[in-house]
């Protein structure tokens, strides 16, 4: 249950502050140019400690990978890769072992497993993400050879919340400044709006918006694993994250039909619609506009406030965190929204072969 | 890839104007009191024709259990059951062979497969959820005997909104009225927006929310495999969805992290939290309190009015649709719902059994 | 669990004595020409009451098709088919509600399940082959599409084993005896035997040999899903089936490997290799050559002749068993035979389409 | 496709040359005594240049656990384990870029691929087992914990069969002598026949027999997951088997109905068979019986001897393997059936906890 995917399915293992976090990307097909350097770029956006907005925990992230590819190409063959843990302060967490920590995983965990790896969080950390943005580079690298291009950023943060649709922006200035939204002015504001949560010991939520260019039209499974399902499911694997909604969504749902529906149209002999309030989707299935999506994070539960929570012994204790914490995660989550629908379309691309005779 | 689930699987077929619809449920452990007249009465909730706010296609909707049950109870092999179709008015469909209706799944379909059944939509027909409620209904009885329940209700249907959160609420209610809303005021509202979307050969979404009571805690596979990303799956394979959330949902993402934390406490000897913003899941796995989320649904595709689209030959027509429509999907959704919640917690209750040695 | 295969999934249900057997083909590509006269005509090769040497059950084992498939083509959505079950005569089974008949799966169900459905044997009667053979004949249409042919026949009954490979016999001679055995002289022997076992109350056990010839180099995948492992747990999983081996088999495990090896040559352009002890297969995958496999099938456990056995009770008890039963099924597996191997290629046949970029 | 298991689930990764073999053990039940020795004691086992009938590559096969295991016991979160390559002569490898060896999989994986990692076999190399036997001795770890007992001996190598039923042997005498075979006579034959194949340049097969001790009865699924076809794929699934079969096998298949059938009693209070034809597998399902089976290795491709092949360009070749390679497999594949054997039964242990409600 730690693998995802149909076709191309990535299995990932590692805790927070075990020896390493890592995973094997297996179906990848034979002959895709899988660079170690476009890994490694994307880890380092979603790397600790890139500025002084995110957690201060020091990880060089650098990937190793094991298999599965041979002169810079892939073989075929299950490419694993791994990412060794360095900078971990376990010490840190030695007083927590019995404490169950407001909303996050703790108690759960005991509850599902009778026991937990409670160094760092152990599994239920944002470390294992590692591990996807690794895989997802590299079905970024299969979308490439078909031009498929994924593009995500932050859009709000906390109550600053950007009111344009992606049409309106310049995506490709989202990794100018440090929060990765595209709108200058916005950003700033975002900024200035963690940096104060952080100065309050506190932490933020918001949304991460997403746009998708390039899919052909036919991808997705019509009825349970239609292609809006599967990225919400993959989006909502994603720590921290309470929501998905595709194309108009939670919006849309008061429009009226009439002003809600895409018209067809031939836009020189191409088939398109005039409005994309079915963000890409239509019957679960790609229709050759671009697929966009938002998702919803909560404000991180680490916080260094004191807190009232109770442990293991059911006793009322308080508790305030130590440890290095993000006080704002999504301008590091950008990479790793991008990297599962990199994951999820790569793998509806290739089990999209197999539906014709 | 018309299958869901982990150990307790359900693959459906049918097409709307086919033969039947139906689908085989296996997993089910043996033992479990299989009621037919319990899966009749989910269908008969999301049965055509229910109200003169639904679509007056006359379907009995009667099912017939084949196998996998022996004198009331559950053998533990595959239980298939099946809803022959009667009232297909095929020749409606005619003259929509060659059109790609706006926000329908005409195109994609022929893009995936390069054909289709068009008659009534095929398979991307709401008509196939049929077999969902059947198959949850049955994943009902399972929760049953674990004393685990769960109620979906309409909270907002276009403008409307029902702005009370489920503690606020008479749940048991909901079958009150013809619309699916405990609140009966806002019932009404709903049932009067409806009825004007309908003279208007318009259509309207909205919102349905849903909640499950006595779900233990450590339900849910800690990563990808999320009890809220497989419930956010399931709900966003439902025809017309559009966005999921659960808890504190979108709305929380502009808390701050301290107002957001959900605080342990010892209530008499049992784990609880003094607020619910985790809506029952921490880490992706259940806590114990009770798990609550959110369903968007656009309006229906499917309008009476005018519109304009392009046929096959990526010409451009104007349509009228005949056929015998919902002018809002929302009442009869209310048992999918359900049914698709409940395959989700059944499954996991299953699974669950397999974590620790 | 009750569903095989990878991308073309078949998930079957019904008992012997319920109301229908049947199944549900999945991923079945759009575009194949299905002919129900061709589903047919396996089901009547694997039919009861076919000749003196089958049961005298009688049922017509007309099936129906259910969705899937419109204007005879496959439309690429899941394809439902039925068999209803006509002439169970189940109070026959009144007297072993609770008597375990030795080397069947009464014990077995009870230890599995607690209960079982005991008219007949239920689900571990053969009648839930029926399902494979109809599902097995649509992936038979696939097959033709690449002119890949798969073919079965007995080459063993009790001690009479007809000692000649695939090369030295005309295959399509299989049915022209009611044995199914390609050689005139053998099948003799072989229907005499059973007429023999018949008349002594017992049952005889044998071999069915196949060959698949077309299959195209590359399919099968390198590890677990070698293309001989997934024939071989198809073929496992067919009743009475005690054993499996392909190319030289275990026969071949006492040849030295000089003599073993299967070199290459370059037959007129194409890749050949001069003997086939390798089956068709090397590393998993095939290569080009001719498939070809054995499978062992133990003597059917259903006698007329006293045997001891106990109860529920643990009591000793003496049954004779009724019922109609074949005194050899191998004539009868021989169509589900064919029918696993035909799911099996035709599945790895589409799975290959993803394996390049 | 490099995944095992429905609950338990091995994923391997590793190419013969590479930078390193492993796997990730996913679904262990949390709770598990996990000793790292007991892993390195299989690894030793299966360890090239452990006697001088095996290859004289050296590798120590260090296993490094990286996940999943805190304080000695497992977590529930996956395994992932670790050994790095260490003495590969890549070098003996650069004249075969180009050629096919006979029955190796060079030609399937490029017609399967399109390229292939030719070093030392790259994936199809018998050095991907070693991902097996650890995951194998974890599975072991959990059999130990319900007194589960698996244990396998080479019975056949070459013309040297040993003629003994498991009854008659002592088995706890298989790992006194280097060819693993427990009759000490059988052993000193088969050891001076490979050393004669060795001389000979020449390789031998054989059979692999195992029994396991002590399985519940109820696991097994009732159609295509049947216990034995579990088994049998998994046994087919090992680099150079050419067949499996399970209790009285191929033999078994001439023996008429009555004297192949278990006759079931109850010795003393224990429900048994008095002899064991279904080799502890009935309908699928174990009855409490010892499971028992053999598997058949063919001789080993390589060979030392000239041999006459084609290369890419489909040229006549003649080829003699350098590198270094065992004259017979079997010893060092005994730790392999046992690890496999061990993971499908520890797979169905925890499948069966959720058959009954």
């Amino acid at each position: 249950m730690n693998t995802i995917g149909n076709i191309l399915r990535l299995t990932t293992y590692g805790e927070s502050h075990g020896a390493a976090v890592g995973g094997i990307l297996d179906g990848c097909p034979a002959g895709v140019q899988i660079s170690q350097e476009a890994i490694q770029k994307d880890l380092d956006r979603r790397k600790p400690g890139q500025s002084h907005i995110t957690t201060q925990r020091k990880e060089s992230d650098t990937v190793e990978i094991l298999s599965g590819v041979y002169e810079g190409v892939s073989t075929g063959t299950p490419i694993s890769f791994i990412v060794r843990n360095k900078d971990h302060h376990s010490s840190d967490y030695n007083n927590l072992k019995n404490i169950f920590r407001p909303s996050h995983a703790d108690y759960t965990y005991i509850a599902k497993y009778g026991r937990r790896d409670h160094r760092g969080g152990g599994r239920s950390s944002a470390r294992e993400t590692v591990a996807r943005v690794a895989g997802g580079a590299i079905a970024k690298a299969i979308l490439q050879h078909y031009q498929i291009d994924v593009a995500a950023y932050v859009s709000q943060v906390g109550k600053i919340t950007l009111n344009k649709s992606y049409h309106e922006l310049d995506i490709s200035n989202t990794e100018n400044n440090i929060v990765r939204c595209p709108d200058e002015e916005k950003a700033k504001e975002m900024i200035t709006a963690i940096e104060e949560a952080k100065k309050d010991q506190d932490s933020l939520g918001g949304v991460i918006s997403a746009v998708i260019k390039g899919v052909p039209a036919g991808l997705g499974e019509p009825v349970f694993n239609k292609l809006h399902a599967e990225l919400g499911a993959a989006m909502l694997g994603i720590n921290a994250v309470k929501g998905f909604d595709y194309g108009s969504g939670f919006e849309g749902t008061s429009l009226p039909g009439s002003a809600h529906n895409d018209p067809f149209i031939n836009d020189n002999g191409e088939i398109k619609t005039t409005t994309n309030h079915s963000g890409g989707i239509q019957g679960g299935i790609s229709n050759g506009m671009d697929i966009h999506f938002r998702v919803a994070f909560k404000p991180i539960a680490t916080l260094v406030k004191q807190q009232n929570t109770i442990n293991k012994e059911k006793e009322e204790v308080q508790i305030q965190l130590k440890g290095r914490h993000d006080p704002c995660v999504l301008p590091r989550a950008v990479p790793i929204v991008e990297a599962m629908a990199a994951l999820v379309i790569a793998d509806h691309l290739l089990l999209q072969r197999t539906r014709q005779i």
